[in-house]
């Protein structure tokens, strides 16, 4: 296991317990976090406030940078083209992904990901042991909706 | 000429004159500007802060709303993949553009706006007489940074 995605994985947990699509994220630089956050779009009405988004703003403000060098991303779920494109526009080393993102087959998060526009390209890695808990929460999030 | 369009390249010349990339938008609903803004990325030092952004959180704020129904906006410059996925995360009608992005042979843009994942579609479209004027500020910003 993880201790960061565990981590990510918590966040993921308190948007669940707000009534949010449970996805939370978290930012890592030289082994120590220095950000994290949760999905937060419904209770503040505003289209940007995904995990990613909001740990990404926390960790400009923490290093006064735009750029996140040798930072790395942990995030319960693959992150839809507005995170992808901020987590390359903040020029973060990797990005570590729990579950798939069941609509992503037109693979735009990964073609944002490595696109040469910025001359950095962002690693990432699926961390397969995490698929299962980070869908499983998804799925009773929506089933309770129902 | 186009009024919204005018304003968003006023806002772009704001940014020239502080020193930023001189990108500016504007959100247009009931043909009345909600919300507008320009680039602040360097001044800010946040990654996240370009003009279309900064423009979408002022207008989620303004209508209370994450939806940005019959919203629609325009822009100086063809958006990055994250204003582009934030335009489709913010359910926008319509985007009207100035200039081309030189480096989006990838088509990133038009792919994330017309995505099928969200079940909505952003329309765009070039304003093709604002492709020199918006363009120009671009290359005189970066010649004056050399």
């Amino acid at each position: 296991m993880n201790k960061f995605m565990d981590e990510a994985l918590l966040f993921a947990n308190k948007a669940y317990n707000k009534q949010e699509v449970p996805i939370g994220a978290v930012i890592v630089k030289d082994n120590k976090i220095i950000a994290k956050a949760f999905n937060c779009r419904e209770r503040k009405q505003n289209a940007l406030y995904h995990a990613e988004i909001l740990a990404i703003n926390k960790a400009c403000k923490k290093l006064k940078s735009w750029r996140l060098d040798n930072c790395e991303l942990y995030v319960t779920l693959e992150p839809c083209p507005m995170c992808a494109g901020a987590i390359a526009n903040a020029r973060l080393k990797k990005v570590y992904i729990g579950a798939h993102e069941k609509t992503s087959e037109d693979n735009l998060c990964e073609a944002i990901l490595t696109s040469p526009r910025l001359n950095h390209k962002v690693e990432f890695e699926f961390l397969s042991e995490y698929e299962a808990p980070c869908k499983k929460l998804l799925t009773d999030f929506f089933k309770s909706k129902r």
